[in-house]
């Protein structure tokens, strides 16, 4: 049954935005769970951010990925063989692994045991039931905090986490207002998605694009992109405004810290703040996340989109896309189906 | 008993730090209270860095101070005459004024019968239970919420409000660090104030010095500073870090806003939050706030140096050695006694 373990490897960390040349191909013998590990073969890996981060040398949540490593990764797997008690062969789960087919990781890395959830397509415990929809629930709503009829402004509207954050912003009775950067993902926030109002930031001038969709001002920022935006979407917070700090895709690729927001000082004019937060922080209300955005996808109260390549040599141009800003929703790889 | 007012006016917007040049003198006829207003003897000034901020063009939590008007001010000020309900003549005030011997100012403008308050001297109510005190209250402890053993890094250590937000970190039981800018107020934070390390970034290297004065990282960062002590700050954040923001006094003499802190992608790191306040968020709870203070210093727990000047024409060379980091503690300026 088992084969050899193909892998992608991070080859040498990249200067400004990744290139195909950063990852090389391998392959290895599969691994051998110790006690408290489980073997993985991994359905779908999650295209994030995240991963430009943690190519890099900076310390951050977690270490960096070692040169000669295969490139951390969400992933949607199964679990082949246990030496974890708790959990056993053919259960499908959330994982922190890796780009490769298989993965030996401790089960301190899996949540969930993703069958437990009906009628969603596998893929989207990865999207929407995975960190992407997790990261804009607790972003949104245990960090941001709005409340009815407050402004949520959104940057990077049309992207995986995005998308959802307007939409549950919507449920909570606020103004959603999305900063994207093509019309065609602008009419996609605002006809299929729900926002309220939708600014194209590579073609608007941002500040009176800013105060034209949000003429209360803005209560909760939720930020992925950091930069220009950021800088500017201080300067319209309202009094007690919050910022979520979610990830600065504008310099996740810059080989030296650009400047950081010169406007920082309107927290204090306007007695705001700006907040960081990974899901890790609450993974104690993962079940209860699940359950709300399941019910709401069932509903047709959340839409979704997710983008979706096949084949594991695709994930490296997959992740490139990220920071092109030319897709919309989540990005995943799909490597095999479920065995059981 | 009356006699003319003598002001200070603001003569023209400083370029970088204030100069003599743009404060004039004048005098003008008393005004006269409407309804709903008083009329202040002013007998002593509070001598703070937001004066700096209302001398700029840029927007605050106040409009800025019109050129040819008196320069906005704290003051310690006996009522004379009262056109507002609930005020009456005699009662000493705590108010936002302006440099100038009478005020006519709004009933809004008023906090608290300060005669209410023994055995502490009138001026204290300017200084640990005046504006000051009050901001070393609610921004550590309903901003910054320090909690026992955690360590509260303060910047401006020696300043009006960080030589109490050290002392009240202590009496939380947290570790308490300050930075300044000369051995002489290092020795006082310490062997005076009860810090437990202070770090002269003048002469040391930050990032060592505060690895060494804060060896379990830092909780809370209450910043008065700005600039690369609160970009190194950020790097030494622990989980759930708070960096309280109560000013920025490095850059506030510049023409531009110089770059933000460009660690601030740490807040995400770390699941910590960067906020801004105004003591007036919390106007409900003042009497709690002055009842605490008071009754430490009564009991000796809170020390504080007030530099105090006498008459009008020194309070524009006391602002200026606010930014020259030479004082300790609060400055003020003392107009005239009591009447009554």
């Amino acid at each position: 049954m088992l084969e050899v373990n193909r892998q992608i490897l991070l080859r040498k960390r990249p200067v400004g935005v990744p290139a195909i040349g950063d990852f090389e191909e391998a392959e290895a013998p599969l691994g051998v769970p110790a006690a408290g590990e489980v073997l993985l073969k991994n359905l779908y890996l999650s295209i994030d951010p995240a991963i430009r981060g943690w190519m890099s040398e900076a310390k951050s949540y977690l270490p960096p990925i070692g040169i000669g490593e295969p490139i951390r990764s969400g992933a949607l797997s199964e679990i082949i063989e246990s030496k974890a008690e708790g959990w056993s062969v053919g259960q499908v789960v959330q994982a922190l692994a890796a780009w490769e087919s298989y993965s030996v990781v401790s089960s301190r890395m899996l949540h969930g045991n993703v069958r437990t959830i009906e009628g969603i397509p596998l893929s989207t415990m990865l999207s929407v039931l995975g960190g992407t929809g997790l990261t804009a629930y607790f972003g949104l709503l245990a960090v941001g905090k709005p409340t009815k009829g407050e402004t949520v402004l959104v940057s990077a509207a049309a992207g995986g986490v995005g998308s959802i954050v307007g939409q549950i912003a919507k449920l909570e009775g606020c103004r959603a207002v999305g900063l994207t950067g093509s019309d065609e993902k602008c009419s996609w926030l605002t006809d299929e998605l729900g926002y309220d109002a939708a600014i194209n930031y590579k073609t608007t001038n941002l500040r009176p694009a800013m105060d034209e969709a949000c003429p209360d001002g803005i209560d909760v920022f939720f930020d992925s992109v950091g930069g220009e935006i950021l800088n500017t979407a201080l300067t319209r917070l309202n009094h007690h405004g919050r910022v979520v700090v979610c990830g600065a895709i504008s310099q996740i690729n810059d080989a030296k810290l650009p400047p950081g927001p010169s406007n920082y000082l309107r927290l204090l004019a306007k007695s705001a703040r700006m907040e960081g937060f990974t899901t890790l922080d609450f993974a104690s209300r993962y079940d209860e996340a699940r359950a709300d955005l399941a019910r709401w996808i069932r509903e047709g109260r959340i839409r979704y989109r997710d983008e979706i390549v096949e084949g594991l040599d695709e994930a490296p141009a997959h992740l490139l896309r990220l920071f092109s800003g030319e897709h919309r929703g989540k990005l995943l790889v799909k490597l095999a189906d479920a065995e059981v």
